[in-house]
């Protein structure tokens, strides 16, 4: 049994390297979207490992203004030269829109929990983004300061309503992923102290809940296709106000911490 | 710059092994304790090195029913062997409470936050509170079973207000720290995962906000003595019900997550 968990373990902290799911569906739409604010005039797509992915690849080659970057976003490393990369991409029209989106479906419940686990969870879900975030932040900071979007620069981290301390007992508490509930409320918190920190240089930061979608995380039992949930997560991104900042929002709708 | 902070990162994780603050404080005042909860004979102090902790030792000697174990939360091996001990002095008798209260005060803002400073604080504030609750959870089990206390068993996790998402925006955000609120947070998630788990055993589960308090941590400028804050706590410990399952408590009052 330890065996087995250990073996699932590795695997998805090693990913398929295909760049998929509400990440690859959010580059398609945005690549193919008519009506997508003025500002954007690129898109950056990040993966681990960009040339395994096929689906990336075909879609840069009929879309000219689709840039695709290597990012695994736990190395410092690899995050520092793909902000230097999309800083020599942008140049002076600086960023603004960033999406922390990558994601290790890893489920555990009380039994099965190890440290490891947490840690690793920790690592991805909430130091990644941030540090991410910072090494993106001279571009964010630049878009804001053009004032040349319909709106200001954001950062989105996708998040879960699994996050949700408020949401996560009693009848609401649909199951308990102890690696992926804490880690998703820190991602929480992170959100909140960002959208404070970064209110005076108007880069607006929100937290997402994507729904519960056909992806290889969830399987085909989840609510939503991955065209429903991409289709809500834009009508959110394309409408963002100040109202926004530093909330937890599921397609218009404002979660409970 | 990075220098001093590196060093003073390094002083606060290896930490004074005086065993010290509001733990201590707990220790002395439920030691002195005439009106505490009938089921609570014996006292069991853990401490990373409390042959270093001559108030410790000192206590000891003149209270027969306090017992010192050593414990360093973030060692799994050393809190495996805690439990044993502790079994070996309860006997069967059971834990009727579990507090989980190791802190380090360690606090970094959005440019001084490395990722080395999170993953250490989620392990000492997130991850070490649920593998000494898992260590100790069959004594907590025997305890809710004999049903022997004025209170069934009970697990405490010393949280802060820093840790409350939804206060830590706007006019009530004190103050920042990206590794402390984050992790304080991921804390919170879990007393609401464990608090869920737990209650068809009858363990409760709690997070619990000592105040502002001068401690090591906080220094001469907080708000509350130890003495305060403590016998602030201890009037929240005997006095729990049902009704504190799973949530986040200041002195009586609930705090919102
Ligand atoms: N699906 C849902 O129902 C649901 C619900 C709530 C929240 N969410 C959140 O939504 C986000 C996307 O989830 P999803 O369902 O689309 O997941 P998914 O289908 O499992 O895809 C995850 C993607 O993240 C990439 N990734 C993982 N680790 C990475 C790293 N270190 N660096 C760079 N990329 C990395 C993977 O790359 P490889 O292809 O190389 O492995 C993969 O492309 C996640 O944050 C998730 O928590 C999803
Ligand atoms: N003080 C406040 O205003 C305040 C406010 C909100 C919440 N809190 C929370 O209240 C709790 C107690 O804080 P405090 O102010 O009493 O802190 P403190 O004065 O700094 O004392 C912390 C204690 O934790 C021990 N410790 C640290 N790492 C440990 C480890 N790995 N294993 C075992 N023991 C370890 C330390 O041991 P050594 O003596 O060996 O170093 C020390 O005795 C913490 O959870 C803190 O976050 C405090």
């Amino acid at each position: 049994k330890k065996k087995r968990l250990d073996n699932c373990y590795r695997r998805t902290i090693r990913g398929t390297n295909r760049a998929r799911g509400i990440g690859l569906q959010l580059v398609k739409e945005l690549a193919n979207s008519s009506n997508r604010p003025v500002a954007a005039v690129a898109i950056i797509a990040t993966a681990r490992n960009p040339a395994a992915s096929t689906a990336l690849q075909d879609l840069s080659k009929t879309h000219s203004d689709l840039h695709i970057v290597t990012l695994d976003v736990s190395s410092e490393q690899s995050t520092s030269s793909a902000s230097e990369q999309v800083q020599s991409i942008l140049g002076n029209s600086g960023l603004n829109c960033l999406i922390n989106n990558a994601a290790i479906g890893f489920s555990t419940n009380i039994s099965t929990v190890t440290p490891e686990a947490m840690m690793t969870m920790f690592q991805v879900y909430t130091v990644a983004p941030l540090f991410v975030t910072k090494a993106f932040l001279p571009l964010l900071q630049t878009a804001a300061a053009n004032g040349m979007g319909i709106h200001r620069a954001a950062i989105i981290n996708m998040s879960s309503v699994l996050g949700s301390i408020t949401l996560n007992c009693g009848d609401t508490a649909k199951f308990r992923s102890y690696v992926y509930c804490t880690s998703k409320a820190a991602l929480n918190m992170l959100t909140r102290c960002l959208a404070a920190d970064l209110e005076p240089s108007k880069i607006l930061c929100m937290s997402l809940h994507p729904g519960w979608v056909r992806t290889d995380m969830e399987g085909p039992h989840a609510d939503l296709t991955v065209e429903q949930s991409v289709s809500g997560i834009l009508s959110v991104l394309f409408g963002l106000s100040e109202q926004d900042n530093g909330s937890l929002d599921y397609h218009g709708q404002k979660l409970q911490w």
